[in-house]
């Protein structure tokens, strides 16, 4: 009952997700790769047990022994290959960003609306760490009373030479979009962004940003995203209520005592801190995928809407002043609760 | 060589300020006391070993057994009692806000200026808080390298009901707008308040307010100012830089284990909190005054231009949108490092 | 390529390892189970998609689906059940204690070096905790010079009716006695147990206790064992060496603010403290056994030894006084890095 | 009403008083200084406004202008020092050791009894921790149940070359003798010291040392001295109870995040640690010296008995093994509750 996982785009994340997937929890088990790359094709596929090396994420996505798809490649192949996916009926694994405009998003949602059911899933994987899912738990349970404000700060050690001042929004911020969306299952109805003092640590990148957004129920989020940091990767949150606030705890496993100081370790970067939250997003994922049900993680639309929201931050960036959030009605695949597919 | 205070207004703040203040450190005595509750001020002085209680703030300025004096009566009458203060040449301590209005603050710096020394010091305690001073004290050291963005929250219990909405920018964030220009050295430009979702347990105030101040070099600082809070009094603060972070820390002395948590109190009040504080500021005011010299607290000017800026959020609250702060040339009187008086 | 698992004992720890074992990591699949109530073997297999319920444990070591073998029954069954398995040549991971006695351990022991390959791993599971594997790391790596004195405390917030005095050193304390001897490299050469004021929380019960664990190198190690704690489960140490100390932190992934206090969560029970080293030692267990190599973890050996060191500490409990603890010369087949089975 | 202080000793403890005695709350002034070198005395008196350098102690305390007398000289010279000042009936606030033999000790207590009324206080400075206070709060109100076990540890930075392994006992861990004997109302009735691996800081020095300290209702406290120990100092306590534990918290302001770690600073050594408890001890004693009431901190009894139990400890450091400790019956002079002086 092992079930066969074919992975488009084996870079960095790619090879993270496969090392989770190949012989992984559920019993799944890579069984073709694809990249624009061949050679690195090739040479993934010649580590893995069973793996084959496939010209193109079509022939993937067509291979008969490919029952889910592992989309990991390049942001701007997203969308065809997602809808490749969706036309040959398989369930689909997205990195997110689902695809780079609003438009290709949803092109992505009409066509899965078009089949009926859903078969795609975007890597959001704030919602698979343990601490989001506490703190989740703790606004839901009313530990806090009704939310009213809440503080988030998204802090790279550094970024790549390539790294644009949109992608602070685009590939940063758009975690902390879809977080919000989900911790508190409101839509974000607005999003302003101002630009502090520029850090000469980023070259010519406007770094940091403080980002506002407005939920629908009133409640606002402040967000730093600074990503030349220096000291490490931390992701903090701070929810605060009518009767108390919650927060995200160090995440260091030890304390040390030395040199006139008590000291926690921050993590290096994404992958020390989250890879707890992507065993269990693909562990999640491959369950549902072996059962048969839909997929209960973040969805076409989700990804879709994250990227409408990112859209209205970056044209603040941009124009300045606050822009409010426009979104179509959502669909009826969407809706909580929505009846499995058959 | 007791300094002999006298203290116009015995309320709660000014009782807390004379038992610190008679016998107390560097040999202050309090010896006068006035009150528009002349029971009050009778009762109070009653308990005193050599305190005797005038008919009014003016008798009590001119008397010749008050060396220095302490203001602590109703906002509105702290501008005149201030006046009288530096007509008569005495120092004078004048809880915040040092007058209700900029104008009535303007008057007492130009006052001030005309006499040619400095005589008053404002009571921002929080520049006397030992965690606020380690706070400064690794920005200034370079710990974090450049602040960039400052993350801020004023958190109170509960309030009485004859809060306002404009007391959480004119009594409450008050302190933050201090705190920020002496901490940082830089002129606050600009003050942006946001309205949250309303907490329900505010009544019919605007609780909690969002603020967000520009400062001259660029720095973003975002205030939470929640005023109902119900799990405590806290002050958080966070100063993020180019190559790190510093916070206050938790300020609780003990952890307590039980009931399946791990917890540490948190203050009751700002006299908790703070106690300390007024300590300090008390004792380093005495020490000055005894000494001749001229207060190295918060001046006139301080007090002043806290009271613009606070304008200029009170005007962003009520009429939307950034409200710049526009402040005339500061009087050679209050340069760093001014000459001290004769 | 899935490996056949067979689980004896399927009581709360058995289950607890069925679920990760089951389509679990690695690929592996439980195929049969048996009990010694084999109405509960029944219902448990029934539950699983592909294992039978077998009489006895000796017909599930015979059993040709059967690769390996988890013992999770009755303490004083499992000498019989990995001796069976030794004989069998078959993997078998015993969950601690390997036996009751010193001299049941002994034989084990023999079997194994008889038998000339490692067959036998042991259910130590600290030695998987990410916190405490992190403690080791920053120890060995010298972050806190020569390790010199230890603090541990190992307190349980509630026990059976059934469990007796002995079972603090036993069942509980034993736990410590391996993670001393991996963590430091070193053999605990005496114990002493003191017994502090009792408890009255648990009736009878001698609790809690204060063990005094000495190492070869002279480290010293103390141990407060408290069962009765109430305020949940949670697992204290504290290295200290000669420049620095390392200690375990706090574990709750947020802290909440409410009713005065600023808390984090404390686990209930070892389940919830310990899921995560259970896992990762199951996974390395499977792959180790995959891959046909000698198992890295607790041996027999470190089985036999910890029964020793809890012999000794039980009988400094029942007669006072230090007791020296005697080791015989520890077989080649252990040593480290020894040469992996053919 | 300014209480004039003279002080015997004007080393660096004997400075670190007078700057909180002179010009000091309640109104305190050092109006006489001796000590052993003459020329010491003299220019520490030529930097107070009003104090006289005398020859000898003796003399200091029959000086008319001395009200009230603090002895912190050398340990071998408290005993007379007191003894003068019972005699001359004036209070003395004597620096921990009381002296430096258990039968000296006893000579105070004896003439003070026989005085009949109590002169004496000594510098046990740990009751006047606010985060000391605090633990022993939560214990008196029941937070964690009846305490059952306590965990001590008593870290330096370092210590002077002159500094012998008896001095861990005598001068270090004495301080932790009064602690606990004050935290939980109760007698300490036997002491076993315990050597650990030998630290290669501390040179020929068995540091660091472990105590276990056994109270008169059973309650066991494990005390680590450490005075090498290189990270700072730092002194920890965790009081396990039948419900929960309550522990000291860490004492930094601010928590810095750089470098791949958040880290809080530890006090660089005992005045840093202690300067509030300090100001608040001295405080306390002039007030009740000015209130001519007893002294309410720690007594000449206390002195003594600090002393036995720290020469038990120091039999069981020489000879191995536990120590008990025998004490006199208590004289009712040193009852809780005695009625005051005349």
């Amino acid at each position: 009952m092992t079930l066969g996982v074919g992975v488009i785009g084996v870079g960095m994340i790619g090879q993270e997700h496969i090392r989770r997937l190949d012989g992984g929890p559920g019993g799944s088990q890579v069984v073709a790769v694809a990249d624009a790359d061949a050679e690195r094709a090739a040479t993934v596929a010649g580590l893995l047990p069973a793996a084959e090396a496939l010209p193109t994420g079509e022939e993937l996505i067509a291979s008969d022994a490919v029952e889910a798809v592992v989309v990991t490649s390049w942001g701007p192949t997203h969308e065809p290959y997602v809808l490749a996916c969706i036309a040959a009926g398989k369930p689909v694994f997205c990195e997110k960003p689902l695809a780079t405009t609003q438009e290709a998003c949803r092109r992505i949602v009409e066509a899965e609306v078009a089949a009926g059911r859903r078969l795609v899933q975007v890597g959001f994987n704030r919602r698979y760490d343990p601490a989001h899912r506490a703190l989740k738990r703790a606004v839901d349970d009313g530990v806090i009373g009704a939310p009213l404000v809440v503080h988030c700060a998204h802090r790279n050690a550094s970024v790549p030479g390539h790294y644009t001042r949109d992608m602070s929004i685009a590939d940063t911020a758009i975690h902390e979009i879809d977080q919000v969306r989900w911790m508190f299952g409101q839509e974000i109805t607005a999003a302003q962004v101002f630009t502090p003092r520029r850090s000469s640590r980023g070259g010519e990148l406007q770094d940091p940003l403080l980002v506002l957004f407005e939920l629908a129920d009133g409640v606002l989020v402040d967000l730093e995203v600074s990503v030349n940091v220096h000291y490490g990767y931390e992701i903090r949150c701070e929810v605060s209520g009518e009767t108390g606030t919650v927060e995200l705890a160090d995440t260091a496993p030890v304390r040390v005592r030395s040199g006139g100081a008590v000291a926690g370790l921050v993590p290096a970067d994404w992958r020390e801190r989250f890879a707890l939250s992507y065993d269990i997003e693909l562990r999640e994922w491959v369950d549902t995928v072996v059962a048969a049900r839909p997929p209960q993680g973040p969805s076409a639309w989700d990804g879709y809407v994250a990227q409408v929201v990112s859209d209205a931050a970056l044209h603040s960036l941009h124009d300045g002043g606050r822009t409010a959030v426009d979104l179509p009605p959502r669909p009826e695949l969407y809706a909580p609760g929505a009846p499995p597919a058959h």
